[in-house]
C-alpha cells in the first residue's frame, strides 16, 4: 500500500480502481467498456447520471449546462476567449501563478487582456488582495487553487461581470455558491476522475453574445446542444468519473469531504509549523487544503527526508521545480491515514535527527 | 462471448482488454495507470515506445512527426485549417460523406474552401474520380474510408500540394506509403486504441509557413515541441493504444493484418454477392474492408434477420441510419471467427427463409 501525495493525476478511491478494471473486462453483457458505441443505451445513461451526479454534488442552479470535454483546462484557455471575448473587448485576469499565466497568454492570442494584479514578483506565495476589476471588462478569470505553490482562494472576488474560474485542482473539494461563477472549468485529473476529461460548468445565457465565427469543437453551444456527445467523448474517463462521482456521494457528498479535506489539512499544516525541521511556503491565510507546499530549513537534508518518506511507502512528494522542498497533494482520495503516515514520518525524522546531532 | 461489429468505439484484442485491467489495479508498484503522473518515468516510456511503435508499424519516414492528441478527428478539422490554411488561401477537399462533410464546414469557419467533388447526390455510395485538384490550394484534404457508407479510397490521389487525410477508420489496417502524406490524422477508436485519443503523422517542414495567431493547444508545432506533452496527456488512453499496437506488431505487423482484413471482407462480400437475400449498397471497386455495408432485397426481413444474427452472438450490425440495413465493421481485433458466424447467420437465415416459404 502507498501513500499517494501525487499532484495529478492523481490517487482516486481504491474501490474505483477495481470497479473500472472490472468494467474494462465486462462492462454489459460481456462486452468491455472499452468496445462499446458511445451511441448505447448503457453508455448514454452513464453521461446522464454523470451529468445528475455533477449537478446534484455541485448544487448546480437551473440555466446551467454540465459539459464533458477533451483537452484538459489548456483547451479551456483558448474556449473561455473565443466564445466570451468579443473584437476590441478586454478580458480581466488574476495572475496567481504558471496556469493563470498560461490562461492569460492563450487569451491574448484572441483579443485583449488586463492582468488586475500579479504575485509574481514573490514567486506566487500569496493571492493578491485589493485588485479593481474593471466593469467594462468581458468577463474576469481567476484560478481557484493554484496547485504548483500551494494557495488557495476561497472567496469568489466581488464583480458584476461574468466570473470565469478554473477549478483544476479543487473542484469537488469544497462547497461553492455555483451561482458566483459564469463558467467553471476543470481538468478532471483530481477531484474528478482521470486523465483525458474536461468538466465545464457553463450559465447559458452567457453564450452566442459576440460575433466570432467559432469551430463547433471549439463552441460550447455545440456541445450543450449534444448533451456532451457532439462527437465520440472520452467514454472510458467519463464512466470513471461517473464511478468517482457515485463514491463521493456516498460519502456524504462534498460538504463532508470538505470536513474532511479541513482535517487532513489542518492536521499536515499543524506539524509543519510544529516540527523545527520544516516550514511552510506560503501566506497562511492562503494555504491551499489541496497542495500543501514546504521546505526544510536546512536544504540539505531533503534529500535524506525525501528518501526516509519514500521507505515508508509515502510517494508524489518531492515539490515542483519552480518551489523546491515538498508538496504533499491531499485530493478528496488521499485516506486521512496517509496523512498520519506522512506527519509520522516527519516527527520520526525529527527524533532520528536528534539522536544524530 | 460475442462478435462484435461496432462501427467504433470497436473491438480491441481480448488480451490488451486484460492488460488493461491488471494496469487500472496495478500498473507499477503498486499504483493504478489513473494515479500515476503523466511525469513519471514509467509513463514517458509508455509514450515513447508507442510513439516508435507507430513510425515503424507504418514505416514513417524521417522528418515526420507522431502526436499524441485529444478531441478526435472533429477537432482535427477545425486544427488542419488553423495551421494550414493562411488567410485568402483556399483549401480542396473531396467530398465523399458525412465526416468529409463536417471536415471542409469547419475549415469553412477559417478560410476559403473548394469541392473538387462530391458523391452526396448519390447517398455517398461511390468515390468520386478524375476530378482536379488546383495546384494553388493550400492543401488537399480527403476522407480514405467512408464509415457510415462502407467506402475506401485505397490509391492517394494525386498532387504536388500538401496532401492531408483523415484516416480515422483505415490507419493500421492496411500499408501505406506515409511520404505522400504531409499530414494524417486519426480518432484512435477504431484500429489504434480506445476513444478519447487522436493521432496524428505530421510532416514536419508543412508548419510555421502561415501568419495566424494560433492558440498553443490547437498549434501542432506545440504538440511536437513538447512530445506530446504539452499538457496532461490521456493517460489511459494512450497505455491502450500501446498495448494494442504491441499486439499488432506481434501479429506481424500492417502487411500480416492487411492481408487478414482483405481475407475477412472477401469473405463477407463473397456471402453478400452469393447470398439472394442480400445486396451491397457500394461501387463494388470502392467497396471498404472495414466497414461492410449491406440491405436485404426484401426490407421486410432486415428486422427479422436482425434479430436472428443477435440471438448468435452477432452485435453491432445495425446500419448507419443514413444507408439503413447492417454495416459489418471489421477492424483489425475482429477474428476471422466472427466473419464466419456472421457468414454463418446468413446462410442459416436463407436456409430457413427456404423452408418458410
Amino acid at each position: 500500500m502507498k501513500h499517494n501525495f501525487g499532484a495529478g493525476p492523481c490517487i482516486l478511491p481504491q474501490e474505483v480502481f477495481k470497479q473500472a478494471a472490472q468494467a474494462v473486462l465486462d462492462f454489459n453483457d460481456g462486452l468491455s467498456i472499452l468496445e462499446i458505441s458511445h451511441r448505447t443505451t448503457e453508455f448514454e445513461a452513464v453521461v446522464a447520471e454523470a451529468g445528475k451526479l455533477v449537478k446534484e454534488l455541485l448544487n448546480v442552479p437551473s440555466g446551467y449546462s454540465v459539459l464533458f470535454l477533451q483537452g484538459g483546462a489548456s483547451l479551456q484557455f483558448a474556449m473561455v476567449p473565443m466564445n466570451l471575448l468579443g473584437d476590441g473587448q478586454t478580458a480581466s485576469y488574476l495572475d496567481t501563478g504558471v496556469w493563470a499565466t498560461k490562461a492569460l497568454k492563450e487569451a491574448k492570442f484572441i483579443g485583449n487582456v488586463n492582468v488586475v494584479a500579479s504575485s509574481k514578483d514573490a514567486n506566487y506565495t500569496f493571492i493578491p488582495k485589493d485588485f479593481e476589476i474593471p466593469a467594462d471588462s468581458a468577463y474576469f478569470h481567476y484560478t481557484s487553487n493554484n496547485t504548483i505553490y500551494g494557495t488557495e482562494l476561497f472567496e469568489v472576488p466581488q464583480t458584476n461581470i461574468p466570473v470565469v474560474c478554473d477549478m483544476s485542482s479543487d473542484i469537488m473539494s469544497r462547497v461553492i455558491d455555483v451561482s458566483k461563477f459564469d463558467l467553471i472549468y476543470a481538468g478532471a485529473q483530481k477531484n474528478v476522475g482521470p486523465a483525458g476529461l474536461t468538466i465545464a460548468i457553463v450559465k447559458n445565457e452567457i453564450l452566442g453574445k459576440i460575433d466570432r465565427k467559432i469551430p463547433s469543437m471549439l463552441n460550447y453551444q455545440s456541445h450543450i446542444d449534444n448533451d456532451s456527445m457532439y462527437n465520440t467523448p472520452p467514454v472510458f474517463s467519463i464512466y470513471v468519473a461517473l464511478l468517482n462521482l457515485r463514491w463521493l456521494k456516498s460519502k456524504g457528498g462534498v460538504a463532508e469531504i470538505e470536513k474532511e479535506n479541513k482535517q487532513k489539512a489542518e492536521a499536515l499544516y499543524r506539524e509543519i509549523d510544529r516540527n523545527p525541521l520544516f516550514k511552510g511556503t506560503c501566506a497562511v491565510e492562503d494555504r491551499s487544503r489541496m497542495n500543501i507546499c514546504f521546505v526544510m530549513e536546512n536544504p540539505e537534508l531533503e534529500k535524506p527526508f525525501l528518501k526516509f518518506a519514500e521507505e515508508q511507502g509515502i510517494v508524489g512528494i518531492k515539490g515542483h521545480r519552480s518551489v523546491g522542498g515538498f508538496r504533499a497533494s491531499m485530493y478528496n482520495a488521499l485516506p486521512i491515514t496517509s496523512v498520519h503516515a506522512l506527519i509520522d514520518a516527519m516527527q520520526s525524522f525529527e527524533e532520528k535527527q536528534a539522536k544524530s546531532n
